[in-house]
């Protein structure tokens, strides 16, 4: 009875923190003060509104990462046309916006607010010293149940509301959604009931917001998440002790409990043990031999810059960086340097994670929903967290920081969001050394040096590494790294011997009473090429085996590349096939090289895990932007999200596949190529209790896009130039 | 007429030249002195005899490649039973074999003398400290034109004439057979004719010996070789400059010219400008802004240590390395420490590149029998060459030298021929951070830091960077790099306009006169897997769709993982498909986690361009080994050459494809997995006048193996550990 005293007296201390702190952050049109720009690792509301749950761990918990640098983002400008809303920007939107008629009378939300980028041949045509061009945000909100679409001119205070279209689906959450919704099920009794039937203090309870994806008309005309919860006793890894089958059905935006799932109270809550990952609770009792300390050095110093904060210049190449609250980080105005002429070539006009596509493969009452859309459900860049100087990034690393907006329109700051860094891992950039075959005393050597930008968004339990790495020989390697915690489900087995021969576990038992359920992740990039300008021509250039005919040859048989220009969009949507294999070119077929190539850059694929799901199926509509592996779209500004605008329980109508089946021509055309990498991901027992990172990349190459190697000039390293370094503490 | 006496002189002197140098390396007996301890790198004759031809370039050279260290190998003595034979044991063999009868009567060729391992269970039960295991050498040798494989017992000065089988083909040319053969036309008057003709000054004629591979009975019983000649007039890079359409065919034995196929006499050598790829004759006319120097730095130095010369120590790992005369790099005992146990665990008993077959895409006369098996024809690790400093493999580099044989016995040092170092990218090993959803304050993460061991074959053009690198998660990552020279046709076309629209160019027009063909890579691993002893199973883990009965489930379909394991070897003759995915596991059936799942590693595919040409086409019956990406084989000592042990002119009936064909049964069983990469490179202008390196890597992972994550102990970079690193100069 005792217990039961104190649960309620908590949930009631919570149901008023609650009611508080939703007020407090919907505090409409406070008056921008210096304390509201919130640096979300230190003091904003939302993240210490858990700080209830951690009491316990606080003893557990190692002390805040250091940062090197704290600049003071409050008089930020913007210097270039694509630059992110700065903080006073960000408050002037929401001045302004607190004026409009819309938002007058009744509480609303602002899912996003973010820069509005000029069209695109504005921005070809700016060039630095040139006024900047007029200043405008894009604005998400919801206001009484309804999304609107709003641009804001920060010049003239002019508000217009676009037409959004009759598209199903609802903004991405905001970062309130995200935290208040876990609290819900603790206002339904039934929750708390089974909670505690479970054998569950409450004070252990860590729940997450699930988005629950699109399976048919009842989850109409209704922001919907589910609630799933675990037990943080013992560990940090709370993601190991699912409280399994346990699902509550909440409205995002009224908070109130619509429906509880309670099943699965035979499985037992798998046991803490040997799940906590953090280094200051691990017992070395076993003799390791962990490497001795090492790093990258620059004995004089690294040899980027970065100009006006965003354009980063480094050895042949200039791009403006940003980071996104959606799309984590976008590149912009990729350039390379021509090595024979000395001038700047267009590249990319920009590039960014569009969606994520992460199915999980149990079709259950607690599981099949998972079918996460990462960016576009909780906000990849939103997701991003400062980055850990020393281990996420090498030393002379720069870190970046976010300014976004919180659901009121407040600014704040995402400290070391982004970071820049050079790398060499001891690889070669081209070689050739003669051997005795020839006599000829010849080694030359380069060694490959690269420029990384790296961001980390950890949605929940995964974290996503996602980098953007940038060769002198021009090729830009795309690569994301998978790590951070699975998703694990509850069992009542404890051993392989226990489950019946027919029974589907839906993923391996990595640990007693754990499963980790199979799933696969699809990263979808928007690629808009622009080859030396921006009509361009994307080629599938098809290996065939052709066979001789008789008496032409002692072979029989040969490869031959058959060159394809794809007229309209349907010639560009591609599967790839090892066995009929091709290269994939984004060429501008008005720009030749000396001896008459095309000048063009190909898309390497790698991470080729396709989706299998059937078509029909309703996560597989939803994401039908990984249908294909490669497809090519006329640019359109307005198509920029893979999975549609309003991806959260979209019906899947507005989709690259949609779009991209309306088969409009693309040849000779401004074109945007998407790329999508996928893995598939059977869990293991290494996996357990985080995950080993696992890579994969794909490539955006210069084929014929130089008239030689421009990296011939480039010298290697001699001894005097790196003296060995000796810590300058042992000096 | 002047210009003519010259080459008259030039010819007799050349001719007068290569006699006495064919006899001074085919002395026999000479009694064994410390100046037979050749360092190819500095004054081999065989790398010498070429200076005839380099006088020109002599001022062109830069210094030779500074070398740290001058290990004396003379008084090297093996320690373990894996260890390559010695300089002393070398010296040995020859002696023991020039009083065996076979050698007495006549001249004779030893094409390699290498280590014959001991039986694999007595080198698993051989632990340091025990006596060593009888030393044997394997030798094969040609006597009046047959070859011999000779076991020569070091202890007991026994000789053993092995049977060979009547299987066709000749073992791997000697260094002499690839260094005089390219001088033969030089005594041919037709082909010093149509050189004059030309214009070709001879003393820029640079040949090259081209396997011939086997295109049917004309070249049976007839070692031979076609040379193809180059000018190197102009520049270092004499490949860029073909002579195009001759080709000489040589009989490796006599030395004699068999015939000339003189075409293309209309076909301009391409010019020297802008060939040449030497950072001493670059012109730094546009302002390129390389990186400021980078390093790797280790202030407490570099964490492997190696045990008596081969035994690699490094963080949880432990293995045993060592140079191959054919194979490159021989990694064996590949043990990785469990973090539960504190034991070593079996990983992989063997491992190294089998074979090479590199197929041009060429049907014409000068072209089609160009299709390379590098290891079996020219000697992977006979082609590498002495690594660079700083630039082919980071500062605190271990170099360890190769002791090989020279055609009559004579042992030789390759100096720096492998190196191992740790390597630190700036990459992530594992991460997490908590974020706002559940506002916990955790940010752990761990830098990914590995061992790489490289070795680079130069195949006359060809650059081949071969690295097996061990990560600390148990990984075991396998990557090739391929950079060095493209093998280039000359044509009389200048721009693509003029080239007639039905015409095959059978690969790009890079510059002026100068076609890259297309081509194909194919790099074939032996992998004798031991996971956790010797008898494993493979199982093939395909992932399929599922779909769900009506009223199951919201969802329709879902992935699942069918395991299957392969009972004889064609269940794992394996073409990779995408929309047919599986995971790759060898097992041990026999030991189980604690949960119940087998232990077991997995191959993680990469580099999947497949073969493509005709099944019955003779040079892919020859590399038969490619018809498939994945093999599995029980354990057979004399199964481990992919194209067969005599591969040069062999007519493809000795083959891993035939092995396989027995379908021998494979669960478990001691079984060896083949893993071939595969690469289709269509040439670019990028890759004039010499290519970027281009990766392309396969992993061996852990699946299950470890009860959880063995990483987990392993601590973060802390700021006190990587004190900021100045010059030391600078002090």
């Amino acid at each position: 009875m005792e217990a039961r005293t104190v649960l309620r007296f908590s949930f009631l201390f919570l149901s008023i923190s609650l009611v508080l702190l939703f007020t407090f952050v919907h505090l409409p049109y406070a008056p921008p003060r210096m304390t509201d720009l919130l640096d979300c690792a230190t003091n904003s509301p939302w993240c210490t509104s858990k700080n209830r749950i951690q009491t316990k761990q606080t003893n557990l918990l190692k002390e805040p990462p250091n940062r090197k640098r704290h600049h003071n983002h409050a008089s930020d400008t913007p210097h270039h046309p694509l630059d992110p809303l700065t903080i006073q920007e960000l408050k002037k939107v929401r001045s302004i916006l607190s004026s409009h008629e819309l938002f007058a009378s009744s509480s609303y939300s602002l899912h996003s607010i973010d820069l509005e980028e000029p069209e695109k041949p504005l921005v070809l045509k700016w060039k630095k010293g040139d006024p900047l061009l007029p200043r405008k945000a894009s604005v998400v909100a919801r206001v009484r149940g309804k999304s609107h679409v709003l641009t804001v001119d920060l010049g003239t205070g002019q508000v217009v509301v676009r037409e959004t279209g009759l598209h199903s689906g609802y903004p991405t959450m905001t970062m309130e959604d995200m935290t208040l919704s876990p609290f819900a099920p603790l206002a339904n009794a039934d929750f708390n009931r089974t909670i505690v039937q479970r054998g569950i203090d409450l004070a252990d309870l860590a729940c997450l917001p699930i988005s629950t994806g699109w399976y048919g008309k009842s989850e109409e005309n209704r922001r919907l998440i589910k609630v799933q919860c675990y037990s943080m006793e013992g560990t940090a890894n709370f993601y190991m002790r699912p409280i399994e089958g346990l699902t509550v059905l909440v409205d995002l935006d009224t908070k109130q409990v619509v429906e509880i799932s309670d099943k699965g109270r035979e499985i037992p809550i798998p046991k803490a043990a040997n799940t906590d990952y953090r280094y200051s609770v691990q017992e070395l009792h076993q003799a390791m031999n962990p490497p001795n300390p090492i790093s990258i050095e620059q004995p004089k110093g690294p040899s980027f810059t970065i100009e006006d904060e965003h354009l980063v210049k480094w050895a042949n190449w200039e791009f403006h960086l940003k980071p996104d609250a959606r799309a984590g980080v976008i590149v912009s105005r990729a350039r390379v340097l021509d090595p024979d002429t000395g001038k700047l070539r267009d590249v990319m006009y920009k590039g960014f994670t569009s969606e994520l596509f992460v199915p999980y493969m149990d079709p259950t009452d607690a599981w099949y929903f998972k079918t996460y859309m990462d960016a576009g459900e909780y906000g990849f860049g939103l997701q991003a967290m400062p980055l850990e100087p020393l281990n996420d990034c090498p030393r002379n690393a720069h870190y970046m920081d976010g300014v976004f907006a919180a659901g009121d329109g407040t600014p704040y700051v995402r400290s070391n969001m982004i970071c820049v860094f050079e790398s060499y891992a001891g690889d070669i950039g081209w070689r050739h050394s003669e051997s005795p075959i020839t006599g000829m005393d010849i080694r030359e050597v380069r060694p490959k040096v690269t420029l990384v930008v790296r961001m980390v968004a950890s949605v929940a339990n995964y974290d996503y590494i996602v980098d953007w790495e940038f060769q002198t020989d021009g090729l830009i390697r795309v690569k994301v790294g998978l790590s951070g915690i699975l998703m694990v489900k509850g069992t009542s087995y404890n051993h392989i011997n226990q489950i019946p021969n027919q029974e589907n576990l839906y993923g391996t038992l990595l640990s007693e009473n754990v499963i980790g359920v199979m799933h696969d992740h699809y990263i979808t990039f928007y690629l808009d090429m622009d080859i030396d300008g921006s009509d361009n021509s994307f080629v599938n250039v098809n290996i065939k085996r052709q066979q001789t005919s008789s008496g032409e040859s002692p072979r029989k048989s040969y490869l031959k590349a058959v060159r394809n220009v794809a007229k309209t969009e349907k010639d560009a949507q591609i599967k790839l096939k090892l066995y009929d294999p091709s290269e994939f070119h984004v060429i501008n077929p008005s720009k030749k090289t000396r001896v008459g190539n095309p000048v063009g850059y190909k898309v390497v694929p790698g991470g080729t895990a396709a989706s299998l799901l059937d078509l029909e199926d309703h996560p597989q509509k939803r994401g039908a932007f990984t249908n294909n592996q490669i497809w090519v779209t006329p640019y359109n500004q307005s198509e920029q999200w893979a999975g549609g605008l309003f991806v959260y329980q979209s019906h899947g109508e507005d989709t690259l596949a949609t779009w991209s089946d309306r088969d409009r021509p693309i040849e000779n055309k401004d074109i945007v190529l998407w790329y999508t990498l996928g893995f598939h991901h059977i869990p293991c027992q290494e996996d357990f209790p985080i995950m080993p990172t696992v890579s994969s990349s794909f490539d955006l190459k210069p084929v014929n896009f130089f008239e030689s190697n421009p990296i011939l000039r480039f010298p290697p390293n001699v001894e005097k130039d790196l003296p060995v370094c000796k810590p300058a503490a042992s000096v």
